[in-house]
């Protein structure tokens, strides 16, 4: 990129914000926009990145809604702005002592766009190619989907040897990396999904001890009873509404569900959303249940990457990705997380 | 009682479940038995008692159904056997070396009858004159109620100085004594009940900063932003429902809910239940929600009597009690806490 002074960069932006649904063009929309990659154009303590891998995941769908406060309790993407997600990309330009060109660098929140411009402090991580792990794994099973799980089986779920594990959207980004960690326990693990080819990925390749297609066994509460005879200790919450009600009735004394995120409810606005009415069972189970967000354990961020690190290069834990191209696929990316017609972490190759 | 062979005994029975709404006259019915006191009828290792107070509480109605592993996953009680409660009584005759006639005892689970022979191990605690406490204050503020109150509070609520913590069923037995325990912590403390009367009540006796009448004030979720201008930080759940769904749109970020009983639950099946819609809000605000039996916490038991026996000499914690009268007033009695037609702890003096 060098010498080259501005470049076209194709975006993703919020064109209006989508109260409930799916999110359609009227409410993401692409454009082109020119970005100057003079050095005195940008500002001090700033780079420019070229995006390489950007994350799709689904708690993004709670920053379209413009409720503020509601479930996921994330900010809204600003209307007319490009929106941001996790990513890995190349410094191409910086007016940063802590980052050359070249470098390969993890942002958070990295605009959702071929090209962008931000500051310093919006870089989480410099990817260390010694450290031999590949940059787009650090949007998965190093990544937000790797982390959650972490937080969700060992932080909040204390999984011990021999324990029942049930886990719900076990194909996703999220519930692929929980059920392998939970296996490296020791537990017992069954997963929910919704298609057969996730159900042999679940088994063949991630370990599950049996899943459940629920298109397949719509009755979940006999499916909880032929899987769990002797009962749930973890359920690892990815679903919400009638899945979080089923499990209830088949929980042990005890257990422990960490909430990583309730994706059947993200659509709805909280009085369309499906009631739990077995509550009461988590006082005679003495139940622990617990919503987690990810910046909230930031202090635990090292302990991840050393534990999670090392079964990568270890190769305990894989992880599988459905990759799309191009920043034109976000919003169709985004869409098939609620569709459930992805297999594995869905990332965007830019 | 010395010298008397055969007492005759009036006693409470399970003539039959009542699946759901109040228990009836069809299911909780009132017989005389004659007992023998002669001390070689009774058993090796078990004392007779006289009874002298029983606790009334809502989870004893969860004993009745006849429904196996609901809710608060609490024994059935027997067909045609006296059904038991919290109670303290007097050793009328004893044939154990730990107890002696005259001895003042409490047992957990006391038949409810004017006499009862029972193995030694029913007994719990020997009332020590010498600490100065009435026996009837181990029924309230050291008995269930308050154990229940200090769990909430301290173990897993942790109240903190300067903290907002709302309490349902406000002047119930746990109530009272949950809110003056989180006023001792420093807490901004606001309860809910049924009537003008308990209003008073809570804040002239109890010391509550506010007090919603849900009967005056049928919107708690306007209430709620009235009075929790800063949010909640601790909830003692006591009712259920539309009221934890209120709630968890008013919760701060790492609230806790301990959840105690949900009242307003226990005469339905939980299909009927009301189902709580937004637990989504759990996630993004990184609520701690947790049910608790007591019987898991008596390794707690000592440190509780210690700080609790210790207010309660102080008079730093006081309890309202309603007393009713006589073995016959039990169905009646247990009907009053459905129907918010008591104030405090409701006991019967034998």
């Amino acid at each position: 990129m060098e010498g080259i002074e501005k470049v076209e960069s194709k975006e993703c932006y919020m064109a209006g914000y989508a109260r409930d649904g799916l999110p359609s063009s009227d409410h993401l929309k692409i454009r082109t926009v020119t970005l100057s990659l003079d050095l005195d154009s940008i500002p001090d303590d700033h780079v420019a990145i070229q995006s390489l891998w950007i994350s799709v995941d689904p708690y993004l769908r709670s920053r379209m809604t413009g409720i503020a406060e509601d479930g996921l309790n994330v900010s809204q993407f600003p209307i007319n702005q490009a929106i941001g997600s996790y990513g890995a990309g190349k410094i191409i330009r910086s007016k940063s002592e802590k980052y050359k060109e070249g470098d390969i660098v993890i942002c958070p929140e990295m605009p959702i766009a071929e090209y962008s411009i931000v500051p310093t402090k919006a870089v989480a991580i410099k990817v260390d190619p010694a450290f031999g792990v590949d940059p787009v794994d650090y949007l998965s099973v190093l990544g937000v989907p790797g982390f959650a799980a972490w937080i969700g089986i060992e932080v909040i779920g204390k999984a011990k040897e021999g324990e029942n594990v049930f886990i719900s959207a076990a194909a996703g980004g999220v519930g692929m990396v929980a059920g392998q960690l939970a296996k490296l326990k020791g537990c017992y693990v069954v997963g929910s999904c919704g298609s057969d080819d996730k159900v042999k990925l679940l088994k063949e390749e991630f370990g599950y001890d049996e899943v459940i297609n629920y298109k397949k066994e719509p009755d979940l509460d006999a499916a909880l009873t032929k899987y769990f005879p002797n009962g749930i200790d973890i359920y690892f919450e990815n679903v919400g509404g009638k899945t979080l009600e089923a499990v209830l009735n088949h929980v042990n004394g005890f257990a422990r569900i960490p909430l990583c995120g309730m994706i059947s409810q993200y659509n709805k606005v909280w009085t369309e959303r499906e009631g739990v009415r077995n509550l009461l069972n988590m006082v005679g189970k003495e139940v622990h249940m617990q919503g987690f967000m990810l910046r909230s354990y930031m202090n635990r961020f090292v302990d991840f990457i050393t534990e999670m690190g090392g079964y990568l290069k270890d190769k305990k834990i894989t992880s599988k990705l459905k990759i799309n191209k191009g920043i034109e696929s976000f919003p169709e990316s985004l869409a098939s997380l609620f569709t459930s017609s992805n297999i594995g972490k869905v990332v965007i190759e830019v």
